[in-house]
This record gives structure tokens, C-alpha cells and sequence, in this order.
């Protein structure tokens, strides 16, 4: 693992969601470009202190130098967005997986010289868009792209949190400052953070793609240098129509969230406050309630892979994040052993997301500061 | 009334929020255009027959000419919008007071218009946006008028309605025949008959007032003259920005009104499929549930005034509904009795809203037409 | 009306229930012991002081004496428990229908001596249990009865509410002081007030009657006289089992009254605080969301006949109030015009209600105080 | 391991619920008393086959002659109930810590002995009572135990479930055979499955103890040998009332544990299908919504350290078994290095709370048999 070190929220959940069914066993590390704190993570992750490098360029040199038996075979990258691209690309040349935190990259220049890569390496790349690995998201996708509800006509998405409501960088929250500075964190602030897991739900939970927009950004907490607020009125290929919107300055809301497609014949509600739940409504008939881990439902074969528990068990964000590393798990198994073979519902985030985020994050900001009303997501 | 004959959803809503306090009584009618057809409807409204008359015009006339005993002091006009302009227009020519269904006219010209002559009148003029006589509709505008949740960021107003997802128009269904046709609509299709309820409750329950907006419009279903679905950015003076987004062709929604507000300190978010709840969100404290009736919490007088029973007993939309008719009756008995008077509290959406209404109808039409990004609301 | 003056909640909501459809107009009126006060109330309910008595006797006898045109038709009693019964006596001699107030008197003895002459007199007799008015309570009686879920299994019903949580009664509320007085209440606290609502409910939604019971009451607040919670356990003829609670003592909530009903194939949940709501749920399918005034599901003619509104405009329990009342006005139409005949699907809670509800407190009371396990509760 | 093997859903839990922190590596097994079927399992749970034992005896005997740095420390008890008895005796005795799940044993007996045996042993006895390892029931704890809410009135907990609705234990469902089968099961059919997790939920939410009893248990299900459904009236030690009720044929239901608990100042609702939020009601106050993981309000510092995730990251059932896993190494690793501490605050079900869960099953057996009213818990 690159980064993670104390106090970092991403990297314990990165390790729990490595941890959680077995597949994976963190060896070594590089958890802070401090080596004397990157030591002190070394209990929290359960690594060996012989195996704790003081840069990332080193663990990737030293581990490559070790035989197959004790190499590491994929690392985490859970650093701020700057470091993403040559991190990966780096881990890419010496022949490492690699499971990325999003945003991708800085860049969409730099999130399509990474997808080259990727094809031209062979290797897996994952992308932790954690919330498109819920269940119950998968089993949305299966409804709408196998025209359940009929042609979609309306997609909102939601994504209200309230933490930067107030100016946290300013005040020494480490989070908030390198995401709060376009050095560190893009040109995306609220955008780069939550934005692009609302377009990435859109476009996973529909199979649809986005074609034209129209944003608003705005920094409302003063002295912020990104945007903390961003409503993008948005239009699919095929004629959908839809909004997203993401904020961090929604003063109370947790992570909420949430989106709801329209279609001719019926639509579909989700909230990943509440991910176990999805709601179907019908036109002409009482909506009901389907449910991860039911057994009584006709929940896809790709949903059922994805649930651990039997219904009214809860999962959560954590088995969410999971199930991105089981599944690359089992295409990095393929890639290690040509007589294993995954099944064919095994999917999960990868370059191609990053770059759809990217250029997301780069055309609303775009949009936002013209005149010009609708923007084609890819001119 | 004029209008509600049989088959009229909203007639009868009208009649019974007007019955509920006792404050009104209904003693004449011109229901429907067909005569027999309306005195058919005499009965349902426990009118007597000799008081039903043949037009609306002949109504007015003949209740004019009756002593100050027996004539009508009020009217309702309960028809499609495209008569609302004429009929209160003369109302109000003949001394009546008017209690007016939304929207106010069919364009902002003859809102306009009809504002001139209420003032002129002195008359009471109501208009039933419904949906801010919830009280706790009343309550939220309270708490952020008075600066509890500090300066307001961002507004978000959602109306999903699913109805017209198929072209009920086309086969028969008389309500949506009308609403369908510009003629007896207006400009505006679910602009009309929704979009200005969102509208509304923006402003009313912020306090803020539209100044800009840019916004996308559908006609989804195959043969219809006017928008079912329309998405729209919003500035308000002051610096929030908002989303509202109206449409009738969310299959599987029935009449999900909501808003979300959010400002410095705090949130609130409403239903108005569950009316009697408000959330109300803080930055560093727990959120809370503010319930309509409830004894133990500070709910303004106001608040207080529109709930007719105790927390737990729910009240619902003719209660909201009854609110207008209950508060536009004090105004009423204030004009009636120079020693009358009503509370400070006491108010009930008129002509401006309808204006305001109107013009919000054309420019999003506008909006949706052209090219250019940001349109003012006032020109 | 007798009883509902100044300060009294229900006498209001009797009211509004009667006007909200404009079957009844109230022309009399004996509001309160006080003659004075009586009259203050006159203005309230839009009655002409002429025909406000200064007691309910003289109101019986004055209103008996008018001609048929003049003459009050039926009577409602919105007094202290203890009146019910020499008040209802009354009016049935003098010939009046009567809506009554729950509990039906403050004895089994005095309810069905009430009985006897309700039978012999041929006057409608309505008892206010306003939950079972509910549209969606009336769906699931069809549901059940109908065999949809299988032979009934388990039966929960709980009624929490907080109001009584400190010594109110003992602090000058007056609602609170006769209620928690035996001479005026009757025997059973909380049982009167609201145990007989949730036995009314488990019985009418289930079509089921309970055979045994066995409970725990209690009075936790020092200095109480009667209970204030109160805990059984059921078993209905046929065999299914239950629990039933009610208890006035269950600090924050406000009138959760709810119930739980599983059969061999599926269940049956409705919350009295979103009344428009049923939940329907299925051994081998996903829950279903049943909602008042939804056009796309089979709701019983029965169902749809006590709604007044289409889904999403939500009613509440005025409307469950006034079906009860409108119910009943096409009883009494009935017996005022032999042509008049009233749909198979109309009813209302009456006397035996009343006589079912009495003998259910003075059980509880009794296995309260006893050892034995089990009571019948018919002998 | 013992037990766990092909098609366990429990086993699965605990090697999830052991590997997430990070804390635990599962060396060992003897997952299945079928040899070849346990050796199949080694691949799932990451065990080398060597160490796949044929029996759980030779488990026991082999790893501990094993060196200190090679034998396993602690044994997960993942099999049918009447083997607990035996395995974590023979656990104990040869000195490996033991997690077992519930309920402990299938009589008070053998759990007394077994509370000996844990006693003298000195070692480490973590009993998986899962529910209670959510941090949201944690901080009801502390609210309930600190005072907040005034002296306990009254406590509901219900817990019903449908999947055993229909006779599944006839029809070859193997979870459901030998729960439905005293001689694996122990005496108690629903009581001994959740029965126990409601009691242990009751007892620990509000740190009150039950006194008496008064039960009704039924067997629904036509050829079953044990209760599918149990209704239990309780009385607490110093004055509480209670309801409790579990059921297994409440069709429909997943997994609806919840709990109310009301005291003189307030009250608290948990549901563990939702198990992030914490209902906290005032007599004088609005309802205040608690959340996990939320930064903005008093967590409790137990409830903290019990969380993984800030608010709006849902954590759920398995993030609730691991913290039993997580607190018993703490305790595990104070008892292998002496100068390890661990805080106050950590906790976790232990065998105490498995004798109290066997009473409780034998008590309500025994009331539901005789005519006696109410019961001692202790006699």
C-alpha cells in the first residue's frame, strides 16, 4: 500500500475491505513519505517493519527485486490525487496490479496516458468507485439495461454531504487541506471528491452515457479555492435527460447519496445511506421494496455475487469497497494461473471510469465558467 | 363555484376545504358549461337547483342582484386556466371576492392585468398553491427567515409525478385532455400544472426570490403538445443557487413534492407526502424531527394557527388546502366588519404569486428554447 | 352536539368530520355544563345562540318538540366517559341517532343495556373509532378476510403514546384530570383512552375476536389512580396469537398507534401516523407498497369509497373521522327516505364495538389483579 | 475452526468478521465431521490442507502439541449447539481461547458448568451474541445506564422473522434440520435461534435485569417439533415492564430485530435493519436522530472506538461480529503479553450472558407450560 498512514480514513478501509474475504494479504508498504510515521502504520496494517519503505519508488524497486514467492503482486495506491498517475504508472512498468483510489488522476491527459498503459501492461487496474460495488446498484443496472422499465427518459443523482461547510482546510484538518488545494487534489474540488461517484453511479446504474451538459459551481465557504457545490443539468445519448448534483456545504447531510431513473414502464430509487433496499415502482402496479439478500425475489446471479449475508443482515460500505477487491482478486487470479477462470458477471471500476471522470470533472468546470449553454461531454 | 362539475378532482377538494371549518357555505354554482350536467352536481354540493345557474356570467349577474342577505359573497373558480383571467376579472368587477386554482391565468400579461384590478378592487384574492398552507411548510419559512440556519446556499426542489408517463391525453381522460392543449392550458404543461407549485415553495419557503435561470424541457411521450418534464438551474438574489425539477413522466411517482434547504448552520427537508414532519439538520448537532401539533417544541404562533389537531394525528392535504380558504375567510371578515380583525400571522398565496407563477412558466420556456446560458427572471 | 366546549379537542374534530363532506350542518348544541360558556362556543361551531340549552336535557326536550323541519336529527355526545350512557339512552328515546364518543360507556353492564336499546329503538348508533375509518385499515380487513395471506397466524398491535409520562392530571389539564378520575372515566386509564382503540383495530383489521387474554398493567406515575400502561397477551378463536400494548407512559411518542398481522403466505403492516400506507408482504415475492387513492392497484371498492383524494395527496385523520361520519349519514338517510339505499360496503364502528371494547377493560383489569394465566374473554 | 463447512452461512460470518480488522489468521480447521467435505473448505478459508483436521478432538490434541509459534491461540465454535458444550470444554482445558457462538449450550446446566470451566481456566470466552456489537446499541447503553432518560419504564423488543413459515426442515434444508431438531438444538426451536439475541438485546440495551415472566410459545407449523413463535411478558428488576417477542413465522420478515425503550424523561428506538441510526425521544424536545460514526455529537467514547467508518458510510452485520472479534483480541492479547492493556470500554458477550440466554429459553418453556402466571428468572 502507497499512503494510508496515520490518520488517514481511506487506508483502513482499503486494508478491511482487502481483509475482509481473505484473498488479499498487505506485505508491505509505504504508508507516508515520513518513513518514521510510515513505520508506526506498520502495527496498525499487521506488516513487518523490514517491509515499511521510505518512498514508494523504493518499495516498487526492492519489491520487484524479490522472487515470485515473496513479491507483492498488486499494490494499493491510497495517496492524494496528484500522486496517482506516476504512482501507477510506475507500478504498472514493474508489473504490479494496481487497485487506485478515484478521482484517477489530475488530469484527463493523464488518466488517457494511464488507460495506454494499462491496455499496453495486461495488468488490472481497479478503481475504487465504491459505490457502484453495492448490490443492489448491480441489480439496478440488470433491471434497467434489460428493459425492465422500458426506455429511460429521467436520471437524478444526488449527492449532498456537509463537512466543508465551514472552511476546514483553513483550520489544520488534514483531509480538507490537500483537497482543498488544486495542486494536490485537480482542478475538481467537491467535483473531483463526490462528483465524479455521481457520475459514475449514473452512468453504471443506467448503462447510459452522457453527452451534453450545462453546470453551475460555486465556492460558497469564503477564502476556498475549489468548488464545494456543483448542479449539472445533463443529457444522455438516446435522449434521456437528467441532473446531478453534488455539494459539500448541504449543512447536516451525512453521504447521502442517492439517485432515482424514470422510465417508460416503471423506476428505480436508491440511497446508499440505505443500500440494501432498492425501490421499484411500476406504473400500474403497487411499488415494492427489493431487497439484497433476499431469497424470495429473482435478484440476478451478478447481485447474488455480491451479497454475503442473507437478507435483513445489513452490508455495508466496507463490503461495498470489498467487492471490488474480490472481483479484481479473481481476474488477477486469471491473469496468475491460465487454468483459472472467472465468471463472466466478475466487473468492477477500472481506467476506463477514471477517464469518464475525469473529462466530467474538466467539462463542468468548463461549463461553468461559459456562456455557452450546453457543452458535448467529449469535443 | 364555477367549474367542479362531475368528475372534477379539484371541485370537490375545494368544496371540502371550505366545508371544514365552517367557515363557508356553498349556495350557488355554475359547475359545469351543460346546464343539466351542473345541476346534476347541485346535489353532491347540497346546493339547491334554483341557484345553479346556466353560465358563469349569468351566475354573476343574478348573485348581484340579490339583497346582501341572500348573494354570494365569494367565489371559487375551480375551471381550466384559460378562463381563470375572464371570470375573476368580472368576479371581481361585480364585488366578489375570488378564491382562484392555480395557475392564476395563462399568461403573465393577464396576471398582470388581474393584479391591477385587485388592487383596484380592494378584494380578497386567493390563489390555492396548496401546498405552502402545510404548516409545516409555515414553520420551515419561520426558521430560515429568521436566521436560524444562517445565509441560505442551496435550494433543491423536487415534484415527480408519474401520470402522464403514457398518453392519457389521447384516450379519453378528460383532465389530461385539457392540460394537454395550449388553448385551455397556457404555455406550460407540467410547467403549469406543477412546475409553479416547485416554484412556490422555493420562495415561500426560503424567503428568496428567483433572479436567474437556465433550464432544460421534454416533451417525452409521443404526440404531446406541451413540456412533461422540465429541469431548471436557479440563482436567487443573495447568492444561493438551486435546483428544481418538475415532471410528470417519473413512472411510479404519485405526488413527491420535496424541497432541501441548506444553509450555513443547518438544513431543513420537507415532503409533502409525509407533510407533518420536518427534518430539521444542524452542522454539530444531531438532526432532529420537528412534527406539526407536537406540544413540547417552539413552533411559531403561526405554525401553530394551521394545525388542527395534536402531534400523531396526522393532517393532510385538504387540512393545507382548508388553510388557504380558513385564512383567506378572516381577510374576508375584516373587509365585511370594520371592527374585525385578523391576526398579523395570518396569510394565504394571491395574485403576486400567481404572477410570479406565470412568469416563471415563460422564462423557463424561454430558457429551454434558446442558446443563451443564464436568463433574468424580471426581463 | 353535547359536550366539545371551549378546550375540548374532540368536540372540534367531531365537527369538522361532520362538515368536511357537508352531510350534517350543526344547528344545536348543549357544549358545556356552563351555560355561559356553552353559548361562548356558539360562535365556534357557527350555531344560533337560540338553540344553544343550557343543559343536555333541555336540549332533548326542546329539539323533540320542534317540527320535523326544524328538528335536529342525531345527536353527537363528545362528553366525559360516565355521560355516554344516560346521554345516549336519552337520545334514542327521544327518538335522535347518535355518533358517540369511545369508550361507549364506563361499565359492560351499561354497554349493553345501551345495546338492547339501540336494538329496540332502530336508530343508527355510530361509535367514534376513528382507525379503523381509515381507507388502508379497510384494505387490509379486505386482504385478510379475503384469505390473501392464509389462515392468521400472529397479531401485534402496539399503541405508544408519551402525554401521559409526568402527573398532568395532577397539574390542572383538564383532559387529563377526568380522564384520570374513575368516577368519570371509567376503570380503565389508558385501557379507555386508547387500549380499547388497539383492540378495536386487532379485531376489525384481522376479522378475527379474541377468546383469551392475559395481562400487566400498571400505573407508573406516582400518585396516579388508574393505569397507565398496560401489556397482554392474546389468543384469538381459531388460534392465532397475539400481543396488544397500550401505554400512555412511552416518553417522545405522539399517537404511534400500529399493528402487524402475519398469515401463512404473507403479512400486513400500517402505521396510524402514515395512514396512507400499507405494507404488504410475501413469503416468496418482494414487499409491496399499497397507497390510499392509488389508481394502479386493485383497492377494494370498499377501500376507494373512503378515500377522497388520488395517492400522494395525503389524508389524515380528519378524513378517517369523517368516514365514519359519512358512513353513517347513509344509514340515517336510509331510515329518513325508504328509497334511499345505501352500498353493501358501508359501515362504522357501533354499539357492539362498544360492548366488545368494555368488556376488553374490565378483562385486562381483571387478569391484571388475578393469578390465573389465561381468561376468557366472554366469560 | 470447528464446523463452518460447505453451504454454512455462519461459518462464513466468522471468518469475514475475524479477518476484517486484521487481527486474527485462521491456521486450522475441522470444518466438517466429514473429512473430505472439510478438506474442501481449506481452499475457502485460506487453510493449508495440512492442517484440516478429521476431527475436532484431533484438532484440539494436535495443534496442541504444536510449537508455541505454529499452534493455534483461539478456537471459533461454529457448530450445531449441543456440540458447544463438549468442544469449548476440551477447548478450554487444552488452553485455546474460544469463540463460540450461541446459544452457548442447549441447557443452563451445561452453561453453568461451562461458566466454571471459563472461570478456572483463566481464558479468554467470547460468545457471539451479534447485535450487540453494533456501536448504536452501544450508545443506548451508555444513554440508558448514564441517567439521560430518567428511570426505565417500559421495554419492547420484537423479533420477528418468516423464514420458517413453511415446514423448510421436511424438505431438506440442512440450517433449518438441525435447528428444528432437539437433539442438536436444545430445547428451544425460535427461542434458541433468536429468542436469546432479543433477551441478551433487552438486558444489555438497558442494563436492567429480568425478574419474572409470563410466556405463550407456540408451534405454527404443522410436524414441528419445536416453538416457531414465542410472546413473553416481562417484569425487570427494579420495576420495568417489558414485552418480548421472537418469531420465525412472521412471513415476510427478514430479520426485524428492533428495541423501545421508554423512561420517565425519554426514549430510545434501534432497529437493526438500520442499524447506523439511533432514535433518541424527549418528552420536551423534538426527536433527535443519533447517528454512527456521526463527528457532531457526544459518541460516547466506547461507541467511537466500536465504529470503523464516519457517518453515512453504513457499517452493518458483519462490522457488528467483528467487533466482538476485535474486542475479545484485545483481551486475548493482554492474557499472551503482560504489559498490554486494554481501555475500559472494551467488551464483549461472554458466558455470563450465555447462562442468562439458557434460563431464559427455560423459563419461557416452562412458563408457555404451566398455568402459573408469573415465573422468577432465577428460581
Amino acid at each position: 500500500m502507497i499512503g494510508g498512514g496515520e490518520g488517514s480514513f481511506i487506508g483502513a478501509i482499503h486494508y478491511k475491505a482487502a481483509m475482509l474475504d481473505g484473498y488479499y494479504q498487505l506485505v508491505c508498504g509505504a504508508f507516508s513519505s515520513d518513513h518514521a510515521k510510515s513505520l508506526r502504520s506498520a502495527g496498525y496494517y499487521h506488516v513487518e517493519p523490514s517491509r515499511v519503505y521510505a518512498t514508494w519508488q523504493e518499495m516498487f524497486e526492492k519489491e520487484a527485486a524479490l522472487s515470485d514467492e515473496e513479491r507483492m503482486e498488486a499494490v494499493i495506491i491510497a495517496t492524494p490525487n496528484h500522486l496517482h498517475h506516476p504512482q501507477a504508472m510506475m507500478a504498472l512498468d514493474k508489473g504490479f496490479h494496481v487497485i487506485c483510489d478515484k478521482p484517477v488522476t489530475i488530469s484527463s491527459k493523464e488518466a488517457l496516458e494511464l488507460e495506454q498503459k494499462v491496455k499496453e501492461s495486461g495488468l488490472v487496474f481497479a478503481l475504487t468507485h465504491t459505490y457502484t460495488g453495492y448490490p443492489m446498484v448491480k441489480e439496478a443496472r440488470e433491471l434497467v439495461t434489460s428493459g425492465k422499465l422500458g426506455k429511460i427518459r429521467k436520471v437524478v443523482v444526488e449527492y449532498p454531504q456537509g463537512w466543508l461547510s465551514t472552511p476546514l482546510e483553513q483550520e489544520g484538518n488534514k483531509q480538507a487541506s490537500w483537497r482543498a488545494n488544486p495542486k494536490f487534489n485537480g482542478p475538481g474540488g467537491c467535483l473531483g471528491d463526490i462528483g465524479v461517484h455521481a457520475e459514475n453511479l449514473a452512468e453504471y446504474f443506467t448503462g447510459l452515457t452522457i453527452n451534453e451538459l450545462c453546470a453551475d459551481i460555486t465556492s460558497f465557504v469564503p477564502g476556498r479555492k475549489l468548488d464545494d457545490d456543483a448542479s449539472v443539468l445533463v443529457r444522455f445519448k438516446g435522449g434521456a435527460k437528467g441532473l446531478i448534483f453534488a455539494s459539500q456545504i448541504s449543512a447536516g447531510e451525512e453521504n447521502d447519496l442517492n439517485i432515482k431513473v424514470y422510465g417508460e414502464k416503471g423506476g428505480l430509487e436508491w440511497h446508499q445511506m440505505e443500500p440494501n433496499t432498492l425501490l421499484l415502482k411500476w406504473l400500474d402496479q403497487p411499488m415494492q421494496i427489493l431487497r439484497a439478500g433476499a431469497n424470495y425475489q429473482n435478484l440476478s446471479e451478478r447481485t447474488r455475487w455480491n451479497c454475503r449475508t442473507p437478507g435483513g443482515h445489513p452490508e455495508g460500505y466496507i463490503e461495498a469497497f470489498a467487492n471490488i477487491y474480490r472481483n479484481a482478486a479473481y481476474h488477477i487470479l486469471e491473469k496468475m494461473d491460465p487454468d483459472f477462470s472467472s465468471p463472466d458477471f466478475i466487473e468492477y471500476p477500472t481506467i476506463s471510469d477514471g477517464v469518464r471522470g475525469m473529462r466530467f470533472i474538466e467539462k463542468v468546470i468548463e461549463s461553468a465558467k461559459g456562456s455557452e449553454k450546453w457543452l458535448k461531454f467529449h469535443s
